[in-house]
């Protein structure tokens, strides 16, 4: 019973914005994650759809869902040239998902980044374009003209699921002539390594390997909460390590590929992101030898919404754990380290299992431990 | 990465379908309640919003949420004369929602009521017309002609929300000279006594005073997780007692006021329809006699989705129990009855506290146990 | 491996004492009441059995217990004449249990009662006898004797579970002539009307009639975590209104018949007491009209940790409630009130249906709402 | 209210067998591992203390404990030389825990182990002597009589906690000359890997060096829901691989070392039986290409309780999961892997990072996948 008008006069319709503010970190989905030195660690869902394009939902709940994570910043990735809905909502201004999501967003602190999804079969396949100034101007038959035009408005431009199983039937990731062709002419600047439920390796290779971009995102079309909330999972999300909290701040970090794909507690991105964003999230609370032992507890804080898995690696043993072993997100954990002899300092030195900075490699976090 | 295309030319959208499948009966939410003697129960609910008027989602997604909840029947009631949303979607088919959402629905055993809601300003106030077979024929100017059309289409009447504080700033709700006067030219055959989360003791004695049919809906604009679901509760629903599971049927007993109102443990209706609706919920599964005592075991199993209420109104009283006790739904319930001696059977008498028949008034349902 | 020793020499055994205080307030099952003018309401469980009568625990244990749900007080009632551990416990002091509860608890404020049961077939039934400073000088042939000693010890004595089948097999208490005399002779002080699971309603009338004081115990045998916690309930226990926290003043009380027996949502005895309780356990946050209506929002607090049920008494109706709601323990609610007109003040009326006066009597209680 | 009797005459007293049976199983603790080739698996908690040592409950309480987790054996090795309790229960039968224990059991299939713990200090430290026929004669004054006389009754016998910073305040286990001699001499079998939360690596290096057989315990001395249940865990147990379900055949399996320590999601144990306990914990339910791809879908199905967590050894790379998965206890998982061909069969290979073959070994265990 949300309206009251007088045939055609609104009297009441401000129900969007108050609303949303019930949302602002609803029912503990809030996503926290730490900064890191010299850079603000902003969590953000890049490619999402609404009814604009073959989503469900009116801009207004991606705007109130990422509220409820927590998110600084998200775009609504509209297909340009897949508009499935046009019969009801035809011949659309390709910006207007964006206007509207800004609107919605503009007393909440949530970023909104203009954006597009330039759709093709194999093998040009999907890519987004960030930062557009006028998504209108990307549509075109020539597959080469949306890249051209992305990069005139200093758009980032993204892979869209590499390994999608519908567009490359083996899962496997295969960069054509096209995208290495866009890739040398400053036209391509990230890869999705994480898209919806799947971390692809090959795609993570192919970023290190074309010093492209790591890119997480949901992909979501449907409801948030269905696809991942009620299973007990966040979404796919990218961190972006940047200078400031802006959206200029935040392009320039994605040009310089400053950020880490996050999937609950996989992580996955270069070393001089992962392993501080890791170091940041572990928190030494407090390190105190048992009495009468040479036992060292150390009390570890984990301050991300990640669970972290580790394994030890010290030549010391632990008490009690389990040389693998879990600190769940915003959870502590007291480790016991059988240090031998009373010491001063200890190096805590522990492998990430949940997190990769290249395919099949964990980095190594080194904590320095100064004993009370 | 829903979609796959050559420019233009689909190739795979066929997910919405296929993913509604995955929500029939989703995450422990199915609602159930049991036949009562000569009719079916149907659960509806029948005051719904989407993008086509002031709502937030695209059908589809109402057509899952009922698959969720276990519903048999939604209408998607867009306001015939409030369309914010008109900027992107011009002009539209006032019949366009019902059109999508019965596609959505057509695999699922999902009936999709065709209605609108006529949507004005006090005195007049709002109202839902159901079983209309165009909608677009009720946009009038007046205020009589909706109702007058809706009438030649032998469309279903109800009064929306009479006790909103929007339109009533008491929340008592008025029955107006216009309403009257729809009242007795058979143009108004319903009233709202739940909407959203508001039971208006008020508008079930206007629905007893005036013969009008017992409605509950939950008026929803946003997503029924974040309103309800998330919150421990169901949504709001009319249950509908009729012949036979189809519209037509549907419809007949809406007109003959077969209905009931119900929100999670809050059950509101007439007695012939409430005091079966009970009766049935709560099935005898056996009674006996502990060894060497007078006191019978009778193990009650409430098989609605309603916690169930009661007090004592026996003569006897209860071995263990409070004379006020709960049966949660869905659950067995063992009762200990001190029947001073051995009795071959017993007149198990309970008052409701849950349940309306009328204003303030609770219904006591006697059943009848044989003991083994 | 707790503990460590050279062949009888104990080095390391004080682990009970620190071990207990992780259990203070343990798991979310602290158990709260507020106090009530003029009294402090003390929490207690005054029937309970260990190793040496009939129970399966240390008297350790039973600290721990009483602890994790924030008692105040606790008596070890252990069966003067019924010792089944009598192979290993041989001839035991039968003040001994007190003696170890009272060592355990001595650091965690909880308050230890000397008591025991007097254990005899029915019609003399079993009794329990508190603050008694010998129980051995209760061990007697005949059934006379130990009630005379009791008295002598200034003991206050109260009547178990009448209602238990085993000793009346129509669940009907009786009192015996036996009883009676002790009652006249003031060697019979109260009654429990809960005892384990059981409310009896007549024994609930027997105190009335007798004056006797209203006790509510758990009698456990085996662990509270699995006769009740585990189940979502909190045990039995005897709400004592005191003047101060002592167990001078806890006695007092007992005597002057100032209890409540209380089960989870159930709440027995005279008004006096369960009146002022339920005011208390309900605090009223704030009152401000919904701007532009007639429509007041009351903040409740329940701060007890009986979740409470309360049907509407006054002439005013709800918006948005039903009559008969709950508010959960240690939660708040909001009712909205319809009072027709903006007035300053109002009397909330309310009927608590999960308590009891009287037999089948609910007490009304009246909070004075001041509008803001 | 338990008990009835006519001043001393027990007239209901069964209550014991009685109550268990409720606890068989209860509230989704169960604990199940599957059967290996050539052996019954069982699951055993050999390490437990009562009232009749320095424990807080009788016998009884263990024995439902164990049918609450499901066991298929236990042992109450109460301290033969330190009777805390010994003022209550003086000079007992050191046998008499277990013949209380043997009783209580007798009907529900769980088989008692007689069993004592010799507690000396360190450098002799404390150790378990099971299947003992008369506990009393490992009284003694000097050390070596107790591991004599345990060997006179065949017993087996195991080191305690030999980690335990207690007797060793570095944390790390030192086999003293002493027990090397027993070990010599046959007098000393087995090991703790596991103790209470502890696993400590070193005793099991001692384990693989000196053939002994690897063990896990809780060494209860409370509640085991309190220690464990209620923190999410599961205590401590050794898993016996016998030939049959009978004592005998767990006796001749311990000798033989046919054991593993697990602790929820770590297991700990020789090769031989590591290994076939992983293969046979996770079934191959279902393996299919994803139509028009070369991804196959392998669903895993975990039916074991512990959480195990893998890495991936294949060549092949996953599609959707990181290379770092966890399959919960009692759950299914669909792998799903890119062959990128399609092929008629596979073998699964993974890395089990929650077991241990030898001190930081993880073993890698092999799956032969059929393609249906």
């Amino acid at each position: 019973m949300r309206t009251l008008l007088f045939f055609g006069i609104l009297v009441f319709g401000l129900h969007l914005n108050i609303w949303a503010q019930d949302h602002q970190h609803a029912a503990g989905h809030a996503l926290t994650y730490p900064d890191i030195p010299g850079f603000i660690t902003l969590k953000t869902d890049l490619h999402q759809h609404t009814v604009f394009s073959d989503g469900e939902v009116w801009p207004s709940i991606r705007v109130m869902e990422a509220l409820r994570e927590n998110l600084d910043a998200i775009s609504l990735t509209e297909h340009l040239e897949y508009q499935p809905h046009k019969a009801d909502i035809p011949h659309p201004d390709r910006n207007r998902s964006y206007q509207l999501a800004r609107e919605e967003a503009k007393d909440h602190g949530l970023m909104i980044i203009p954006g597009s999804e330039i759709t093709r079969n194999a093998p040009i396949g999907h890519s987004n374009a960030l930062f557009t100034t006028d998504a209108n101007l990307l549509l075109a038959e020539d597959p080469e003209t949306p890249f051209a035009e992305a990069k005139k408005q200093n758009a980032f431009v993204f892979w869209n699921h590499p390994a999608w199983y519908r567009q490359s039937p083996s899962g496997n990731p295969v960069l054509s002539e096209f995208q290495s062709e866009r890739i040398k002419n400053g036209e391509l600047h990230g890869i999705e390594v994480i898209n919806e439920h799947d971390y692809a390796e090959e795609s993570f290779a192919l970023a290190l390997k074309h010093n492209l971009t790591i890119m997480g995102t949901s992909d979501i079309h449907g409801l948030i909460d269905w696809q991942y909330l009620e299973k007990g999972f966040h979404r796919p999300i990218t961190l972006v390590f940047a200078k400031k909290r802006s959206l200029e701040s935040m392009r320039e970090a994605l040009f310089a590929g400053n950020t880490a794909a996050v999937y609950n507690g996989l992580l996955v991105g270069k070393p001089q992101f992962i392993n501080p964003l890791i170091k940041a999230s572990v928190k030494i609370n407090k390190a105190t030898y048992i009495p009468n032992t040479d036992i060292l507890e150390v009390e570890l804080e984990n301050i991300s919404s990640s669970d972290l898995l580790f394994e030890n690696e010290m030549n010391y043993n632990f008490y009690s754990s389990s040389p693998v072993f879990e600190i769940p997100a915003n959870k502590t954990f007291t480790l016991k380290i059988k240090t031998l002899e009373k010491v001063s300092s200890v190096a805590l030195k522990l492998k990430a299992l949940g997190a990769y900075t290249a395919p099949k490699t964990h980095p190594v976090i080194t904590w320095d431990v100064s004993v009370e």
